[in-house]
């Protein structure tokens, strides 16, 4: 069975060679396994939330979708996709938002973060939060619901709007699914093993401790530049190293074969220099950055190329979303308003015998009531009177198109002299004459 | 100038003659009115807030749009759509999510009757509330905001509604609008004024409680039976009646013109029967229903007929929807990726003399910089040390987008012996070159 593996992009930020080693190689890779269908997309609608540059939300969009091409995104293979291109997204996302109880939400650890820096600060609790950071759950599970993600690769802070994509999604198909599961519910695949890249101090490489290796920034020499500054110990050339001490060799074996790592850790035990040690380094990674950057260049000096790859993919993506959609709003009671078949003509046409009639009435005493009589005028059918006309107009839908099978529940007796196989006849006639 | 008057209209329940009188007639008499343009919806969506029975939802989706066109609502004239055909309401709803403040959700009214209900009844405050009732203020504001309405008609305990409507979009204005008012900022238009029908015991006419007068359901035998239930005082036929204290008389004057109110007053004072008096009121209501209900029945029996209105109006509404989402798009940072121009041909090209160069770099102090430099080699600017390549990069930008115009924020310094005449000639030479 293909298993469908839905991964979302964040388009903020610059991504350095930890986000390449770290996500974007692995997850590339992962979309080439066999048996996989995988759905990648750039989460701008969440970025939104927290950027109120119009600018910046233009360039982030750009230099992301570049930087995963450039890196060998696969777009015949995998479908490939801007969030906002996709209408059908928010549009779940208020159907979903309507079965979604306000108590999960509350429970958010992103919201809860916000409210407990607020509470520290002795600020109001939702001090500066916006909407947008309350319901983002809501619109994530939007992201994986509508395309009926199986898997879905999120870190360990991510997990919880895993869950409660499923809850909501559990919730719906409870609801509107009549036994059917309209939704798959997703599984969270962790990234646990995935490689973290040491930054140039040997702590984990991020933006936060301003320690990273650029990506294509700054081109070969930036690069060069920025493994120069990676902190070793103090040993001199001709001075045996720990390969297993130092987090250059770490770097350096992201981008290294078995053989490229064994000879890097033989040398340096054998007094291989820093220097030289990192000029290796550099020439590894140049080897396999360097391609990709001048597609990046390339990519990004002509931003309609990647509209085009984009627009492509919001069309594979609208073609699974769109239908599904349209079902989903059948399921909630949102559908087109359809033509009735109207009752087939009766008494004198083609020598068929009359149908029956029901009739529907008020008496004196304020209660609805309804009949049904056969062609000659026989009561076959007699309700009991009912406190709303609504009811009784429901019981004449049902015996219409259910015909005896309805009886048991209705509120009605055999008319006098009528046996149960007449008015089981004359119902079947009814039916018949409905479909 | 044209006003744009947006009403929505609850697509639950079946609407009775207090409805018709209170809000149905009154607003397809204003929708006839010189210079106004109206915009009138099935909110849907809304619907799903409070009803998870896909049934009903249907049928009163149905019934509701069969009624208004029935009592004469002119769809050549004025704009009627279901909300959930306009997918630019939930994606707008999405962008406004975004900037609006939760403090602000916190204290809209419906959301706090119900957490009151909940601390009365000593439940968790948020036992019950869906994500659909705590954030409808902002679907709401979408439904206004993106048909940009000067004025929405509603109830006094809509009002709050109407006010946070302004409040996002003003804050959206300001977030995005570059000076420019994105978004009209509605009115609330109160229905005072509106006659409130009394029901059957001379309170308001309301389902609540139990007094309604139907205005199709049941035929004319209804209307006849619930008139003929409205409550009198026990005077006899010939006894003179207070009209002023009968509210028979209110049900009546709603129908009727003022010969028609001055006769019956006379003539109740001149001692007419209550039985007579409730003819001639169910008569005078007759011969304004009668017509519409066969007109109601007719639409009912044919749903494919509403559709097809449902579908123009939805044509129309989006005609006005998608450009103006576009717009909105393009505000906050949603835009597609187009080509950016080229540089033209430098150097040997057609003898033009070759363009200044801008090249970027970094030193050893691991700091970033440009500079600008003529054909000849000249260094025309300098610039200072930058922390990011980003911001060097973004400099050289400005530079060659705005010319001399940004050199006064620029970071840089004239070359040794140069003129600043010959830098703007230089900048000038570039941004001509962009263009």
């Amino acid at each position: 069975m293909t298993e469908r593996v839905l991964t979302g992009i964040t388009t903020t930020g610059t991504p350095h060679l930890g986000n390449y080693v770290g996500a974007i190689r692995p997850a590339i890779a992962a979309s080439r396994a066999p048996g996989v269908e995988s759905f990648f997309f750039l989460a701008d609608y969440h970025a939104l939330i927290k950027c109120d540059d119009p600018a910046r939300i233009e360039r982030s969009r750009l230099e992301i979708a570049a930087t995963w091409l450039a890196a060998g995104l696969d777009t015949e293979r995998v479908t490939f996709y801007r969030q906002s291109d996709i209408p059908e997204i928010p549009e779940l996302t208020w159907l979903l938002t309507c079965v979604t109880s306000k108590g999960q939400m509350n429970r958010a650890h992103a919201y809860k973060a916000a409210t407990d820096a607020n509470d520290a600060a002795g600020e109001e609790q939702d001090a500066g939060v916006t909407m947008g950071l309350y319901c983002y759950p809501i619109l994530m599970a939007a992201d994986i619901l509508l395309f009926n993600a199986h898997r879905v690769p999120v870190g360990r802070d991510q997990v919880q709007h895993i869950e409660m994509a499923r809850d909501i999604g559990q919730r719906f198909n409870h609801l509107f699914g009549q036994g059917r599961e309209l939704f798959v519910l997703p599984q969270a695949e962790i990234e646990e093993s995935v490689a973290t890249l040491p930054g140039l101090d040997g702590r984990k490489m991020s933006k936060s401790y301003d320690n990273t290796i650029p990506l294509f920034e700054g081109g070969a020499r930036g690069l060069k530049d920025a493994v120069a500054r990676i902190v070793t110990d103090s040993r001199l050339p001709g001075e045996p190293k720990d390969p297993e001490q130092s987090h250059l060799v770490t770097i350096h074996d992201a981008f290294a074969d078995a053989e490229q790592r064994a000879a890097f850790r033989a040398d340096l035990i054998a007094g291989l220099g820093w220097g030289d040690a990192k000029q290796r380094t550099v020439a590894l990674i140049e080897a396999h950055v360097g391609p990709m950057r001048e597609r990046y260049a390339e990519l990004t000096a002509h931003p309609e190329r990647i509209e085009a790859v984009l627009q492509e993919g919001a069309r594979k993506a609208r073609a699974v979303a769109t239908p599904f959609l349209a079902e989903l709003r059948q399921a909630v009671g949102l559908r087109p308003m359809v033509a009735v078949p109207q009752p087939k003509a009766a008494a004198s046409d083609a020598g068929k015998p009359a149908l029956p009639l029901f009739k529907q009435y008020r008496e004196s005493d304020g209660r609805f009531y309804f009949k049904l009589t056969a062609h000659d005028g026989t009561v076959l059918l007699q309700s009991q009177g009912l406190a709303e006309g609504r009811e009784a107009g429901s019981w004449v839908k049902r015996l219409k198109t259910e015909g005896a099978a309805a009886l048991a529940d209705a509120p009605v007796t055999f008319g006098e002299g009528v046996d149960r196989a007449r008015v089981e006849a004359a119902l079947a006639a009814l039916v018949a004459a409905q479909e």
